[in-house]
């Protein structure tokens, strides 16, 4: 009979979809005495709030303020897109003032990529680990995904060269911080990345929120600057550097691809909400808002040295790690092995929750890695939490 | 060679898109000398901005603008999902607390459903005339578009009756002030619709964006409101009754078809704007949205009132049409008959712009109607456009 849970005549897309296990950790640990590793969450103290209330107050007394309320282009908020490339030279340089698409957040920019792209059983390379919001959009369109081995300076060239010649469809790559394993190619890797890619019949998306947020020193140029236009596109985010619930990205690539994006977007929400688009426009122009982006990478190296600092002085021996240069996330491996979803349930009963690293891979790898977010927790907070992850470990009996 | 325009892998769908003629009008008409009966815009000037303004800069001053600003659960704000729920006591009896998603306004929730229900070839009965964003998601989605016969009283239920005993995918009707058509069921045609859907294996989808808006009445319960449950699903907005740039709707369905809608949503773009339903809570809950809702059926009631006697004491020989009872369109046709497409020319040429009727047609039909909005002008504004037509008909020779 229709109309029982699995009777629903869905779609065989639908067979991919399931709740990840970050979802279902979240759920636990929206408890305030628990600690969380767990999100990927920015921190709202840092948020430009003060700054947003005092310019959302004059936009929407000022005689901007309707249409800042009204429809508007699907292509985006047309000052919003200037600064967009203002911010991303090497992006004005490729795809020139046609090639931008304000969209709902960089998730948005993968699921209208994967709309234009993939049929059923193409090919989509991702790097090992990946994030998990571009497998769900993946798998959920049906794509055949294969991870390529990385190392601590990225992707393989070697193997990323081998696997181009079968010409999938994309190529996903996240050069710079990324999430979860908080790897950034250097300048060298990145050059090998795009010899290995010169001449490939394949399209490369380089995905970029964490560009801005860097403890060390700024990060080298994305890999598809100097890489073939034509076969690039790139998508950004201010989740990270203003604040996420504005749900306002990009995405850049050639003038071609952007214009069926437009037409895809018309049929998927029509536009990126209007009054978040204006609200970061001004933002964008405000004179604050370099001083508030080093404020940010201030406050969230201080967690980052919190955290690593944390772990050397008490887990040296159970964890190996790589101190990430920059972006959200902390990544370390058991040092003897096992499957880290066992230490997360000695973990929870310590008040403390982080993801175990099968997310990010294959089925069934990756199961002795842990990711650990830095950036929602103040530093004393991050120390109790180690604290916590510590004993987590005496539970285990490791 | 790959990189050039026609020659990007696309996907299969992509063969689908194109851009709407509406769309290609729209460009003509930013113009300000132009009059547009063309678009589906509200009148900026009869938004709540004032409201919103204070709303926005209460709750960024206030402890709660940090979460404002912070990701938030997929399936939305859970006071605005109560909101929603309160406002529609038919689905809160169907559907229950679980059956609420906030989507990025209600053409989400196409997007939405056809990613969860349609494969390649799956068939999907739509009224005819049909609401063009709706066939542009189906389309996309490769479906198989079957167009039912509709008379003044909304969609025939002998072919409805008929066509759903193929099993469809869904059936989608708009059975409330339509757009374009303005057509609203009466009760009685109502109760035959449901007759007709009574045990067919189909999912009903109900688009009801414009029920607050009516003139003369309150429009009769939704056609799902005495429809079996389980095969329903129901789209609602707020971008005509409060503005449409904050991209604030809800899908209201069975608990298990909104679990997946959730899981669809996490890979499409995470979750709706945090602000814009922190800002339409508030709005909701406001004293004075009541009455601004008052205020606006009265000042649109006087601009369809402007439109429907505007035609009658100029055009009546040469157009005919029902005045619509709510909502934003009238629908006329050509009297003599003939292609509105080229009434479009003649109009443009004195300054106005509509929508000629092929757009919500199957290929080639349709072309004796025009559709026109009257809510974005002002009642003068209206008066004047109609001037234009009547002078584009002689122009026309007509």
């Amino acid at each position: 009979m229709f109309g029982r849970m699995t009777e629903y005549p869905f779609s065989a897309r639908v067979a991919s979809l399931k709740s990840s296990a970050i979802r279902e950790i979240l759920r636990v640990v929206s408890r305030p005495d628990v600690i969380s590793f767990a999100g990927g969450l920015p921190a709202p103290e840092l948020f430009p709030t003060e700054a947003l209330a005092t310019i959302a107050r004059d936009l929407l007394a000022s005689p901007r303020g309707p249409a800042a309320l009204q429809y508007a282009e699907t292509e985006g908020h047309p000052g919003l897109r200037a600064r967009i490339l203002e911010r991303a030279p090497f992006a004005r340089n490729a795809f020139g003032e046609d090639g931008v698409l304000v969209t709902q957040g960089s998730q948005q920019g993968l699921d209208l990529l994967a709309k234009l792209f993939l049929d059923p059983g193409d090919e989509v390379l991702v790097e090992t680990p990946a994030y998990v919001g571009a497998l769900q959009v993946f798998h959920f369109f049906q794509a055949k995904v294969t991870f390529l081995p990385c190392d601590a300076h990225g992707v393989r060239p070697d193997a990323l060269r081998e696997a181009v010649r079968r010409r999938p469809k994309l190529v996903y790559l996240t050069p710079t911080f990324q999430n979860p394993s908080g790897v950034s190619y250097p300048e060298a890797r990145r050059r090998e990345v795009r010899e290995a890619l010169r001449g490939a019949e394949t399209l490369v998306l380089e995905d970029d929120p964490y560009r801005d947020i860097w403890f060390d020193e700024a990060p080298p140029a994305p890999v598809m600057a100097g890489h073939d236009p034509a076969r690039s596109v790139y998508l950004g985010s201010f989740s990270k550097t203003a604040c996420p619930g504005l749900r306002v990205g990009f995405l850049l690539g050639p003038a071609e691809i952007i214009r069926r994006c437009v037409l895809a977007k018309q049929a998927t929400d029509l536009q990126t909400n209007t009054l978040g688009q204006h609200l970061l426009f001004d933002l964008l122009g405000h004179p604050g808002f370099a001083r508030h982006l080093e404020g940010l990478r201030r406050e969230y190296r201080a967690r980052r040295d919190a955290l690593d600092g944390g772990l050397k002085a008490s887990l040296a021996g159970k964890l190996t790690w790589n101190r990430p240069g920059g972006g959200m996330f902390l990544w370390a491996r058991l040092a003897g092995g096992g499957d880290a979803a066992e230490l997360l349930t000695h973990a929870l009963a310590e008040g403390l929750a982080f993801v175990p690293g099968g997310e990010f891979h294959p089925e069934g790898e990756g199961k002795d890695a842990v990711r650990l977010n830095f950036t929602h927790s103040a530093p004393a907070r991050i120390e109790e939490g180690v604290a916590r992850l510590a004993r987590a470990f005496g539970r285990w009996g490791r």
